[in-house]
């Protein structure tokens, strides 16, 4: 038979991506189709099979030689017996996806979660091919992450390790609310929804500034005031990727990884941003723990989910 | 050939204790003798080799039966190779003690720092029996620590994981400078020594407390006097519970283990110190990542160091 192969998919609202890789986590193949989500649980979860089986029959390569099929879902899960326990963005609730593709595709399945996933790829093939040990950041609407130890997803007692979003960084003195309740959450402050949020605070005290139609703003606008000199931005950039810093410092005693990858729509900002995070962490990190440790751009992009699902089989 | 054992050895500047344990982290025997630090390298490392070889023959059991030597060793370690770089108590400098200890016993040496051995032997055999994913704190003149995660010590990629020690907690506003450099680390106010420390500036500002001879105060002077009603007294110790608590709760959505396990001198305080840290730990942590996570005492003693070392060569 001829080399194994590894099937990834990533389950989103709104399209499922699936990915085929090597072991070594290269993406051979790929496929995108619709999740259908209005149709309901029974016709998302007959996609998921269908993409997934069709992605190989499709392909140059043999049903026979898929080692096993790894699946990413935004939600909570179980994850050790591959139950959906809740998926607000599909409406699916107590599913058991483990058992219905290993049922409908009869080959080894994985199920996790979808940040989890995505720091597994970066790991496995991505910012972090060859390095064992790294925690990764995505900083989008909230703050997600997946801590990568041994090569392997930490996944936690309940599956909510990697929670970095909700690291209480912040404060208490400059701590505002969470989505999740509590304060201080690292995402009420480097995820686009804090930055868009200290933007329009900024502007609605009065804060002279040239960020002015505040109503539809995207961090991308206060990220690119930022870099043309607009102080008020710079604060708010600067105050995301201080507790970014200040976040790492404080793992590089509890994990001391050999790098830390950020990806997600704010890590667009650039070098703009990665240099003030170095530099806070630089700053506040023990000599020894941060000794040739890295902070680098996850490279992935979108793929990183496919890839990581992928990775599920050879990294359990 | 009858069962496999594992000895263990705790390498500490006056005594070194030797152990043997059985495949389920048992302590079958004990021995210790004094480290002879006095004398140098040459005769540290060749007390090591005999007291191992000495516990076994004095044993029921036979050396055929030693799978292999742990080692726990305060100080700076290359974990990977068994180098010892520098151990500040033993005096001694770029040793290779592994490959020393394999040359003469004749089987395999894992050498590891005594803070992760410790906890090792805590989540293999004491308080975390039975548990795969656990955080230690040793709470003595510094706070030390160790992240057990799938059953093995998580070290990091240059040794620095688990100085739990060193999570800069304290917010700026309140911080004062850890022996380390960095400003705000859990032990300047988690340890014997902050402790001590804040009982001293307590006096000598005039507060009013029933601490009064604090020139040879003890941890445990300030924590009686808290548990007696002592208002002085009581913060302190309140304020080490919090920051012990903080950090739990921090490191619930970063690892999410399901059980925290605290020992050393001050955490001799129990019930009255334990309670603290969980009220603290009950408020700042995540529904999902607190539910069913316990908060115990380390119940090895100090023991956990010779039933860590030996945990090594099974747990490695």
């Amino acid at each position: 038979m001829s080399q194994n192969i590894y099937v990834g998919v990533d389950v989103g609202g709104t399209t499922i991506k699936v990915g085929i890789c090597n072991a070594d986590g290269d993406l051979l193949q790929t496929y995108e189709g619709p999740t259908e989500t209005s149709k309901g649980t029974d016709t998302i979860l007959h996609n998921i099979a269908q993409y997934a089986r069709d992605i190989v029959t499709e392909s140059p390569y043999e049903w026979e030689q898929v080692a096993g099929v790894g699946v990413g879902v935004a939600g909570f899960l179980d994850i050790p017996n591959g139950i959906v326990k809740f998926a607000p963005n599909l409406k699916i609730q107590n599913v058991n996806l483990k058992s219905y593709l290993e049922d409908k595709l009869q080959v080894k399945v994985l199920v996790n979660n979808d940040a989890n996933v995505a720091a597994l790829g970066e790991a496995w093939a991505g910012a972090g091919k060859g390095i064992d040990n790294c925690v990764c950041y995505t900083l989008g609407t909230g703050v997600g992450g997946g801590v990568i130890i041994n090569g392997k997803i930490v996944e936690g007692f309940a599956g909510m390790a990697g929670e970095l979003g909700h690291i209480a960084i912040v404060p208490d003195l400059e701590a505002i609310q969470c989505g999740c309740g509590k304060m201080g959450c690292l995402e009420t402050v480097s995820s686009a929804t804090g930055i868009i949020k200290m933007a329009k605070d900024a502007v609605a005290r009065g804060d002279r500034t040239t960020l002015v139609s505040v109503e539809n703003i995207m961090a991308k606008d206060v990220i690119d005031a930022a870099k043309e000199g607009d102080e008020v931005a710079a604060r708010i950039v600067s105050r995301a990727a201080y507790y970014l810093g200040r976040s790492m410092a404080l793992l590089s005693v509890v994990l001391n990884p050999e790098c830390f990858i950020i990806g997600g729509g704010v890590s667009k900002a650039g070098e703009f941003l990665f240099a003030q995070i170095r530099e806070v962490y630089e700053k506040y990190t023990q000599n020894e723990a941060k000794e040739n440790v890295k902070i680098v751009a996850a490279t992935l992009g979108n793929d990183a989910g496919v890839v990581g699902a992928a990775g599920l089989i050879l990294r359990a």
